[in-house]
């Protein structure tokens, strides 16, 4: 067997190899995989080897491995629970490779829960619905992802047109708004779906090749800045309902950042590849970026340099102060409207109250080729990469200068410590809302049918802005949660059992008769269970309140109710034995529905 | 100019070999689609010849003209108001070829009404919810669809499994429970998502190849015929809510149908195709069906017309005790066990008291291969055939031989009046909601997976029984309804409106209080809007309540509010303008949140 200290050696140069691989635009998939099997295999040693190795060592080796071990245990087993794992290899989903899964009925509710309540926000915010379809002509969406292009999963030609699964909402939303023309009639247009990329799957972090998207978008000519405000606000007000913990808002405004390319000396053809360079800053060090910059996509390094120089900066409005005073930069038209662009926000973010929220970050770039103003991405605590904090702590906007000098300082010292911020268990569920200014893409669709309908084309441009929410990164954050709290995953409230000789079709029709006064019932599917059997059924589903039918009571017209209460004991929910739910109560049959909704317990419910 | 005579002799013609196509399993798409555009235009220009010469003619041709221009519109305009017709074939959807869709807002407001109520049931009967994937390894779907195999979508093979897109929610469904094998946890269990086809799309009446379904299961060992009546149950109340009107469900069991089969004579390995030959009956004569038996799948005609006599009855409990009495039959013991599944069946579906709402037909046969048992269709009265309201008169449980005289006769008579019944402008939507036992199909699952674990297949087979609920055929009935009441497209409760200089700052301040509070609030985004302006944006989203804000108002702590109510007048939404309405109201603006909730105009949008 290897060292231990040449095992970790050689796990740090497979996790350069594969963080290298893996962000590379040309990997072949196969490689890619390979080698992450490869760091798999080595981690998985290097846990038994320390594991064998502990027995007589010292307290810290015991330490140490039992970290190693909790954060697997974390990414694997505990923050998202999988599906038991199958031994149906011959069928079925292979998780790694499709990176796709099913969610089972306790994941759903909690699932349920969060699109709720972003539901809730959108329609209070004045959006109306829009549904289109999951495939899309490919030519509709091919040329507006940049360099996640590739990532895009094609049907087979079955003998129609070349179809493809949409990669995000916004691309179909520009094709929807461009058809319409001017006989749009809402502004505000919400989606929620699944969306579909060939992406390395990571599933414990919520990062999958299908996953569902909830969209928020507005649409038209508005005056500046209100429509982008107005986003922020809403994103704000998910953030917070969801009750993910401490978030920040990171922004930045491609004009401006396209300012600095043009500024620095970036050729104008090579401004999309270079932010999208840029826009690694969250997960490598500058050095790598600079790299790929230079080494990749053919940059003068002095020009690099200069970038480095700006995107480094982030904070509020101190940071807009020093843009504005930067007469260079100002000197350039495209910035300049930028930076006045920021100034009008603020001035906005502040009445909406969430200006404490926002990072005003110069590294913020954003892959996707269609943004034309504002851009922003929404971190959570939980879910950011090991230097978030001290960001968080800088990034208030009042405060620059501090942040400059703490954030990206562990990102540009080289060696172990920076493989570490891209090792994938490390990471978090990464970022979890995303949006930008997109003035544009319907424009863009506009013209390329304008050869069919000249006069559409010259009314076509409709300038755009919206948000994504990834709700499966939501999840990967709400569920451990609801697991903890011990949350029930269903609102049956009552199950109606029955003692003695089954009375199948009597406990049918007091179902019936529940259902139909619009409370949620259910039974046990046999002909004459045992009543423990009943019991045990309503039990497993926590049903408040548990009915029975005795032969003697019916004929007397009346039923028992057990009032039934669960709370966690240990992790584990256990029933609170009192006397009175014990007893039962004996209720009137023709009262039972205002008797139930008369009690405590189904208002809590109710509520 | 062709006579009208000869024009309509060409349009039989067409119609014929049009529906000869159409259910041929081998048509070529595009050859199909050619005979569908001839026939279009052949029914255009007889409109045309009827229109032109109607001009000197006699009230009833008048009359026939209105008739057959009506349809059309009511097809193609009315019943479900498309996207508009847009000029941009160079991008965007091709309905007619992709067969997909978008919904816009007002569209997707009744859809999330309509898929509220269904949720609701299905929470109502102690369902959960399930997620799968919208693709699948293509060998799981395979098997299991029968003669509709062939119109599965694939996805482009990009370097890993062959994938496809589900076809229905039932078999992915079925691989989920056979994934969890003992580990089931919910046994109700409710799936809402689309489901693809490469059906020739009819959009109008909402078939199309990407569709929405709304699935309920019910999995396990329970005592026989429980599951089935919940779930009919489950059909029954979901209809009775969603307001469709008068319906049926048509009620069979396979076990009755292959033992019909049995012995009638058909062999084995035919029995599935003979059966499917049979479910044509509703649409096709039974000249037709015998046809495809004969000559496509080479059954005996002495076999054939010995089915024929079976599947011609119809009816309830008065059907059962002929079987029940037909010796021939119950000596066959499939058939023997399905007629005692039905007499139980009925037993419970008189204790859930749905009953009347039942049509036990022998002519139903279901094309999908996985069921076993029991199988129903719903269908409405809007949406069915024509012959359909004889059908559902006769359909009553207790009269079987007047339905047996009664409903065949129309199709079994030759000539043109069979192919107006399969003329797709008089089918209607069709069935709106299907279903029926599958016990073998999980256990299929787990058989096929029996290499890498015995133990598992030895325990895999789960009973299963569930419904499958169309919501675009259910949308495509309701939603012109909804138009007709000019039904709102948005719950916004709230408009901030601001007189004079804008007051933007305010108004946001305003627009966050009252969202912040739960109350759906919208402004427009503008900075010095004119009133009138802010009272039109408003008025187009018909909201109740206008808040407007004035500078010397808000230094006394005020703002105005003008309660909006609107009326249907000739079709079309109008204002109602009271004095009330257009002076406004006073009110503090720190008990404006409680001052609206108070008032009998938000009490009514509430409910």
């Amino acid at each position: 067997m290897a060292s231990l200290q040449s095992l970790e050696q050689e796990l740090t140069t497979y996790n350069a190899k594969y963080n290298e691989l893996r962000l590379k635009p040309d990997t072949d998939p196969a490689a890619l995989e390979e080698v992450r099997k490869k760091l798999g295999e080595l981690k998985k040693t290097i846990g038994q080897a320390k594991a064998a190795a502990s027995g007589g060592k010292d307290a810290e080796k015991k330490k140490e491995r039992e970290r190693l071990l909790l954060k697997t245990a974390k990414v694997r087993t505990k923050r998202v629970p999988r599906v038991p794992a199958n031994s149906y290899s011959g069928l079925g989903l292979h998780l790694s490779t499709q990176g796709t899964r099913d969610y089972g009925p306790a994941e759903m509710y909690c699932r349920e829960h969060v699109e709720r309540i972003v539901k809730e926000v959108f329609t209070s915010f004045g959006g109306a619905c829009l549904d289109t379809p999951v495939f899309e002509r490919k030519d509709v969406l091919t040329g507006k992802y940049g360099e996640d292009q590739k990532l895009i999963f094609d049907l087979m030609d079955q003998g129609g047109e070349q179809l493809a699964l949409r990669y995000d909402h916004t691309v179909p939303l520009g094709r929807y708004l461009a058809m319409m023309g001017s006989n749009i009639t809402q502004h505000k247009l919400w989606q929620i779906g699944k969306v579909y990329r060939r992406d390395q799957p990571v599933m414990s972090k919520g990062r999958m090749r299908e996953f569902s998207q909830a969209d928020f978008d507005i649409s038209g000519n508005w005056d500046s800045m209100i429509p982008d405000a107005e986003i922020l606000s809403l994103l704000h007000t998910i953030l917070t309902r969801l009750d993910l913990g401490e978030f920040t808002i990171k922004l930045n405004n491609r004009k401006i950042l396209d300012g600095i390319f043009e500024v620095c000396g970036v050729p104008a053809e090579k401004i999309r590849t270079i932010s999208s360079a840029v826009d690694k800053l969250d997960k490598l060090p500058w050095s790598e970026v600079k790299k790929e910059m230079t080494e990749e996509k053919g940059l003068d390094p002095a020009v690099a340099d200069k970038i480095g120089e700006y995107v480094k900066h982030k904070g509020g409005l101190a940071l807009l102060e020093q843009l504005r005073s930067d007469t260079t930069l100002t000197a350039n038209a495209r910035a300049k409207e930028g930076i006045e662009e920021m100034g009008l926000l603020f001035t906005l973010l502040d009445a909406y109250g969430v200006l404490e929220k926002i990072s005003f970050d110069l590294s913020l770039a954003r892959g996707l080729d269609y943004y034309t103003g504002i851009i922003y991405e929404a971190i959570v605590e939980a879910s950011a990469p090991p230097g978030f904090k001290a960001n968080a702590e800088a990034g208030s906007p009042e405060d620059s200068t501090s942040a400059k000098k703490k954030s990206k300082k562990p990102k540009q010292s080289g060696g172990e410590e920076d493989e570490e911020e891209v090792d994938e268990s490390q990471v978090g569920v990464g970022s979890i809302a995303a949006g930008g200014r997109y003035d544009g893409l319907v424009g863009m669709f506009a013209s390329a049918a304008a050869g069919a309908d000249k006069k559409a084309a010259n009314k076509g441009g409709v300038p755009c802005v919206g948000v994504s929410i990834g709700l499966d990164r939501i999840f990967a954050l709400v569920y451990p949660k609801w697991i903890e709290q011990g949350k029930r995953n269903k609102d049956t409230m009552v199950y109606v059992m029955a003692a003695g000789d089954g009375l199948l079709a009597e406990r049918i029709k007091l179902v019936r008769a529940l259902r139909e006064a619009g409370i949620k019932t259910d039974f046990l599917a046999k002909n004459k269970p045992k009543l423990p059997t009943q019991f045990a059924a309503g039990e497993k589903d926590e049903v408040p309140f548990a009915v029975i039918l005795g032969e003697s009571e019916l004929k007397e017209g009346l039923v028992t109710v057990k009032e039934q209460r669960w709370e966690m004991v240990d992790g584990k929910k256990a029933k609170i034995v009192t006397e009175g739910s014990e007893k039962g109560e004996k209720v009137r049959r023709d009262e039972l529905v205002a008797w139930l909704k008369s009690r405590d317990l189904w208002k809590r419910w109710e509520a």
